[in-house]
């Protein structure tokens, strides 16, 4: 691939303005930034790293105005390749990673105003000195901006909610007019003067604006918490539980995890030794955490209120085990279960949601479907079943063709969205990898509508690589 | 006023079709439908009320085609015009209040389906029996439709967030296409699938669509509480207390309420008797209140915690006195304070929010802006404190012009929003009567914006009485 006059001329530019660790040219310096986290990648034309929200508005501004394609890109941790560029090599690549030029806890309004290149975990240190933490508890470490255009949830959602419900503002750089700034953070709890911003770039993939900073809620670290993993006889039980659980434990719940036997079998295989609590896997288990910022010793003993709760529970029957003790074991198995899946085979993955109400009918229809379409996969489901969420993940024989898993994939798509009421991206949001499902799942007046912002924001379709009409 | 042929051929077919109750068409039945809640009211052309999703998307599509302005009514609670006509006497009023086909509680999936014209009440009547609650704890009883519209917050937003952190899905009847419904209520907690539509509604006063239906979380009820009325010495006392209060309070917290001396006083002077706890109105107030879903009996004492915490804080000093007993006292002084205001003559109000870490600064701001330009007015703020938010609502002298209440209301805004980054509008939103504001005080990109969605879904200006652009 060569470079045109006009883009040497642009580089020399971005160089002098950036300096050396502003730009990477080299192709193999380049390779971290086209790497996609779950399906291959593409080819950067080149990586633009600003270190500010005056060179990232600066740089938009350059790229924009010499007609150059870009993608912006945190921490590469996307799981629909929203971040990534394409195998074109035609699009720039706007690295957040060096954007760190803000990161201001204020415990008054118990918010922080973060940088999009800082991480979760950046953020969580430096909240942590004020008993103050971001509640959205992911087994990756994404970059702020990413979190905010993916609109992450992640196990703690049941308490907290996602991105979404703890997001004050956000200031962001506009591809048009190209360089823009816009958005003050204010860290408002409540501003209702018309369009909300901040919630219009939560979740939509960078595809109307470039986060450049945002201020986000912070709440009381917690300072107590019991755990128990509960082995049941069926996914329906579990269920049932959720109500009975919600009611009983009131505001302490802050997980209701599912995993079905075949997830706790890939740990039992393949995950961290002793973490599987059970002698052999049930057919469906939950993690179950309570959790408080009040301190044990003032009254309050969530161990035994859950252990409370636990005995009646066993008494009614459905339960058919249950572990009460060692919390991080069981969260190392919850955490482990990804990573197992896929080391079982070749994996083929889904970020779905349904109603509750909803959740095992619709996950015995997918199995069905599964079952007729790829007959020997393996079914290893795992989620956030508290909020609906279900990665049905399964591992499919090696000889499995393209065709098959489309056809699988498409079938359980138009099942969870058009007969269930679902969502085909619940937590990982839309990318190029899911794109096409963008287009037929979505109602066409909502698909004008994001195209008619997009045309707005992003005219010559400059930024990002979904189309929304 | 007289009606054309055409519309007298359109009132025909609207009778024929929704029924005797489905048009008002006399001026003294009009009449309910015109009064505005704070500011007058208007003259509607006549007044339409579809009874179900059907009906409504019917009668949008009849009166879309015929060309006829029109804004959306639900129980004309707001207070900012947005749901009132205008006095051209040109729109017709769309009311939502016979728009009761769907209220289904679904307990497992802990969420609610409404029809727009429902009462926050009649949410709630329905959910106790679950044991849940839709926690929005407002001074009004507004319908569904016109709380999704306004996006309220109220009394618990520092427990539950307001509107948009507990609204997963809503249905709407478009104008342009004319009657078209878009948005399937799902019951989804998470769904990241791009623009996400029940929240480009959510706020935005029924500039982009009707509302015919949400659907909401729902929250376990809380089963015991304790209440405080602390007396302090300044509000910066009271700001100092809120991180205290919520370290040592953690997930219990659901109100921290403030009220000035003068606000204290109007209540003392025209509230219901026997609310007034001080002997004499201190300098500043703060209503606290900590909830659990847990009842009494099983370990949790929120009284006994409260009460440790505020021996703690009273050694600390600051806290000139404390009121620990009878709740719903409290609570009726604190509801009491805004018609109290009112009863002292001539009120002006405003709905204002800073960051908590600002407002000390921007009340004792506000104070001087006020000494200068209305020299008597007597100054009776209170709000959601906890929130950032302040109704500095004041009494001004009968004399007092509109120029210098014009002059006041600008000054007071321009500093809110540009020197201490808050909100003109924090709770209300934006109607005719603080349309002005939202053209003065919202940056330009994101006025643009809203000004091509709004022409996007309402080409033809024909739905509600705020222009974006």
């Amino acid at each position: 691939m060569t470079l045109g006059d006009t883009e040497q001329a642009l580089l020399g530019r971005i160089g002098a303005r950036l300096g050396p660790r502003g730009l990477v040219l080299a192709a193999q310096d380049k390779q971290a930034y086209e790497r996609s986290a779950r399906h291959g990648g593409g080819r950067a034309r080149a990586v633009v790293r600003p270190a500010d929200e005056e060179e990232l508005a600066w740089v938009v501004r350059a790229l924009a105005e010499a007609n150059m394609p870009m993608v912006v890109q945190g921490a590469a941790t996307g799981l629909v390749g929203a971040g990534t560029p394409t195998s074109t090599g035609l699009q720039w690549v706007v690295s957040t990673q060096r954007l760190r030029d803000v990161l201001q806890i204020d415990p008054v309004n118990r918010s922080a105003t973060v940088a999009a290149g800082y991480r979760l975990s950046d953020l969580n240190k430096a909240a942590q000195g004020h008993g103050l933490t971001f509640p959205i508890d992911l087994g990756s470490d994404p970059t702020l901006g990413g979190m905010v255009a993916t609109n992450t949830g992640g196990a703690r959602l049941i308490r907290y909610g996602g991105v979404r419900e703890n997001l004050l503002d956000v200031q962001a750089v506009q591809v048009h007019p190209a360089g823009q700034r816009v958005g003050f953070s204010h860290g408002l709890r409540k501003n209702n003067t018309g369009l909300a911003w901040s919630q219009l770039l939560c979740g939509t993939f960078g595809a109307f604006g470039i986060v450049s900073r945002a201020t986000v809620k912070l709440h009381p670290v917690q300072r107590q918490s019991a755990t128990a993993l509960i082995a049941v006889d069926a996914v329906e039980t579990a269920i049932s539980l959720v109500t009975d659980f919600e009611q009983a434990m009131g505001e302490f719940v802050s997980a209701f995890e599912g995993m079905s036997r075949g997830a706790l079998e890939a740990v039992a295989r393949h995950g961290p030794g002793g973490t599987m609590p059970f002698a052999s896997a049930p057919e469906y288990a939950v993690l179950l955490e309570v959790s408080s910022a009040i301190p044990v010793g003032q009254g309050l003993d969530l161990e035994a209120l859950l252990m409370a709760w636990l005995e009646r529970c066993l008494e009614g029957g459905g339960i058919v085990d249950a572990v009460v003790d060692k919390p991080d074991q069981l969260w190392r198995l919850r955490h482990a279960v990804s990573e197992s899946v896929q080391s079982l085979g070749r994996m083929v993955a889904f970020d779905l949601a349904v109603s509750r109400s909803r959740f095992a009918a619709f996950r015995a229809h997918a199995l069905t479907l599964i079952e007729a379409l790829i007959p020997h996969a393996q079914v290893c489901d795992f989620g956030h079943l508290g909020d609906g969420g279900i990665h049905l993940n399964l591992v499919v024989p090696a000889e499995t063709s393209q065709e098959q898993i489309g056809a699988l994939r498409t079938a359980v798509y138009r099942s969870v969205v058009e007969e269930f009421g679902g969502s085909f991206s619940a937590e990982h949001g839309v990318g190029p990898y899911n794109a096409e499902y963008f287009e037929r799942f979505t109602e066409v007046p909502l698909r004008e509508l994001a195209g008619a912002l997009q045309r707005h924001c992003n005219p010559d379709r400059l930024l990002g690589n979904v189309r929304l009409d």
